[in-house]
């Protein structure tokens, strides 16, 4: 195989006659990647052995057997050497600058949202910090094979920054929450802080703006029904927790008759095809049945759910009743991992359980909500989540030549069960190469790394003292 | 700190006077690890920042701080780079061998057992796949940080020598079940095998002989006696499954009237102190008092059982009651993964989803499982299992210099939720350096490549074809 791109390289060198000029005209592509088995996850889950993918500017262009080979020629080729071609993976429920904090606060404490986070965030967030831990959380995504990410966080502008310049894709959602944050001072100041982030990135080629009020518990009525009117506007979505703990409509401040979360957020008009749920563990097959009629999307992750002891969404169901459910692992306080190798192996695993079922999501199936599933729940399947003619190339390469890989029969059950973020050789976003035989292309991380040690050290005394009063408090949302 | 380590072993040279003689004989140890944040895993859980450990022939001699750079040299000195220096952890539940079947029969087939890893053993097995895969299986191990791994399986004489080939430690019961197997083709001939075997390695540095009865619904009564007759004679240990499945019990060929596999295996007089039982899911506080009476080892294998639907063990109502509690993969078919890293996170995880206690099992307690507590199940904890002076030096070092692995403010939470395979840099046993800088020193994978690819497509096509049948043969059990 090797052999024969060498000869086919060497034709187009031959064939393109003379002067650089001239050789340039020949390419009809930008880069071609072979040699590897390629996963379309397209709606026939076609697998090619032996595939090629062809990209132009940042699209696909063609994927097909090693014919393609014959008719495309590109400047670059990359050998996927046996390794395994698809989608870049889409985790498509992340606050990824609080890895800044990660590790922190795992010493036991049931009330860790409202006694830990909150505390730690009012002290310690800013701008800068914000930045610069995105930088980082972006290149671990980027080694891992992450290509498209949702966040739910503050300051999106500096994140959108940060992401564009390690190169990823990202749904970046500014978060409205009735209470003063980093970048508002004023309760709900993020309805306003979005405005000129969402108009500046509305046509970004890699950052989709969006909206992200925290959740029905600390976001009034009226404030959700003004975000809804705003993404409408704006034509952007809506990123929202829902359904994360039991009995969420209780704690409205304005209740309506509505009996779940979900349904209260029909009641109040403001379910529609924009809004994409985090979590939806405790859903009725009533909520079920509005999410799907609404066109919502839900992002199951299934992790940070039961290390947080929440429990376990009826990702399965939805899954089998069509509907846009994608994966995500939560925030780097809650899953303390950025990627979704661990959370593919979850994903399944506790579906198993929950239905005492061996048989059912089986590591195709992952793999589905893990590309297509998540650009679904993101209502971007239009341009991303699988390997096809017109779309976005966001692709990565995982290899199959190290101990944990071999054997290799089935590629997905590889994925799922053996590989590690360490097994992606090679990522590409938006056509772009970002790590290639895991040398980061864009960033490197010696870079950041005297910033990440600066922030670390900032916030260690800080959080340990934080700590010794959290553990006292008991309650789990108070 | 590196500079520091340079100009003491220069001193050391200095002070050796001139002559190569003379320089040897001022070593007084063999290793020296520095410049790490030493786990001891010692009865107190001590952490040393800038920590030291020093090794002689197999063991280690002392523990401390930077001032033991002042009182031992050794011609081997090295650099933890900041990195977490703590024991190798101990996979307490394993069948190495069936890496050679990994990935395959993922399609969701209900009775897996029976009508799949069966049927799949009974065509393909062999001595020469046994000694290759176990290879295999050893250098997966040694990348990823297990130092100790117990087995039951076939052809342990085989095992014993791929595993010493690779330089890790093993605990290899020979599986003693009904029917005829690759290495015995009378029902039970494993009882008759394993005696050469056992006293070929009775007295071996690395490996420790053992019967391994498959189950109490797959070995007779007589034959459990006659197994526990002969552990003592030869004093080794006895690994079974027990309450794997709900209600074993009912599937005992003599029952007596024992409630439960654990009573029964009381009641028929088995149940000692040399016992390890893998998985314990189905237990109830009586078997659990029984098993701690008997001073039995436990191994929870939470990855495995919930990937195959079978459910939780009580491990954290074990390990609170001081039970000697271990962790383990299960075979390669099971979880997948024949190292730690993953089910580190689902033996917290899936205790806090059974109670419902986001709380319970902090890292520090997983951590504590995976070595000390896994040396424990196996009644080894006076060998291994911690960094105490005495022990053998069984040690490895895990880098926190990874995007992955920053920042680190816990290492427990560091290795338990952030750390994968990929960052364990160097892997010690017996005092011997298996691997380092993520080099294999023993065995390398490429010597064996051409074995695993050999048999890897021997294997293929008959399990394509024995899949389609076994996808359809429905109930779990039979």
């Amino acid at each position: 195989m090797k052999l024969k791109s060498l000869v086919l390289s060497v034709s187009a060198v031959l064939l393109s006659g003379c002067g650089t000029m001239a050789k340039q005209q020949e390419y009809n592509a930008d880069l071609i990647i072979n040699n590897g088995q390629v996963l379309t996850v397209n709606a026939d889950m076609q697998v090619i052995d032996d595939g090629v993918v062809v990209v132009k500017n940042d699209k696909i262009i063609a994927v097909g057997d090693e014919k393609l080979l014959e008719q495309y020629y590109a400047p670059k080729n990359i050998d996927a050497n046996d390794g395994i071609v698809m989608p870049g993976m889409i985790n498509a429920h992340n606050h990824l600058p609080m890895i800044a904090f990660r590790g922190l606060g795992e010493e036991g404490i049931s009330n860790r949202l409202f006694a830990y986070f909150f505390p730690l965030e009012a002290q310690k967030l800013s701008r800068e910090l914000i930045y610069n831990a995105t930088k980082l959380g972006a290149i671990d995504l980027a080694q891992s094979g992450v290509t498209t990410y949702a966040d739910m966080y503050y300051h999106m502008d500096e994140m959108a920054k940060a992401t564009k310049e390690v190169g990823l894709r990202a749904v970046l959602g500014e978060t409205v929450i009735k209470f003063p944050v980093v970048d508002a001072k004023q309760p709900y100041g993020g309805i306003q802080y979005a405005k000129p982030f969402i108009e500046e990135y509305q046509n970004d080629p890699l950052i989709t703006p969006a909206y992200a009020p925290h959740a029905v518990y600390t976001v009034s009525k009226e404030k959700l029904q003004e975000i809804n009117q705003l993404s409408e506007d704006y034509d952007v979505p809506v990123l929202i927790h829902v359904a994360e703990f039991p009995n969420e409509e209780a704690r409205i401040k304005d209740p309506t008759k509505a009996t779940s979360p979900v349904e209260y957020l029909e009641e109040i008009g403001v379910l529609d095809e924009r809004m994409v749920i985090a979590h939806g563990i405790h859903l009725s097959q009533h909520d079920q049945a509005l999410l799907k009629q609404a066109d919502a999307g839900v992002v199951y992750n299934p992790m940070a759910n039961v290390k947080g002891a929440t429990g376990i969404a009826p990702a399965w169901d939805m899954f089998r009743a069509d509907m846009r459910v994608g994966l995500g692992t939560d925030g780097p306080m809650s899953s303390n991992q950025v990627d979704l190798w661990r959370t593919l192996s979850y994903a399944a695993n506790m579906q198993r359980l929950k239905h005492s079922d061996r048989t059912i999501m089986i590591p195709e199936q992952v793999i589905e909500m893990a590309t297509i599933g998540g650009a679904k729940a993101l209502h971007m399947e239009d341009e991303i989540g699988s390997l096809e003619v017109g779309k976005k190339a966001d692709i990565i390469i995982v290899e199959t030549q190290s101990a944990n890989m071999m054997p290799s029969y089935d590629p997905y059950a590889t994925l799922v069960y053996q590989a590690n973020p360490s097994n992606v050789d090679t990522t590409i976003v938006n056509g772009k190469v970002v790590m290639e035989q895991r040398q980061m292309k864009t960033i490197q991380l010696d870079d950041i790394r005297q910033s990440v040690e600066a922030f670390e050290s900032d916030i260690a005394d800080f959080a340990k003292e934080l700590s010794k009063k959290a553990i006292k408090s008991k309650s789990l949302m108070d």
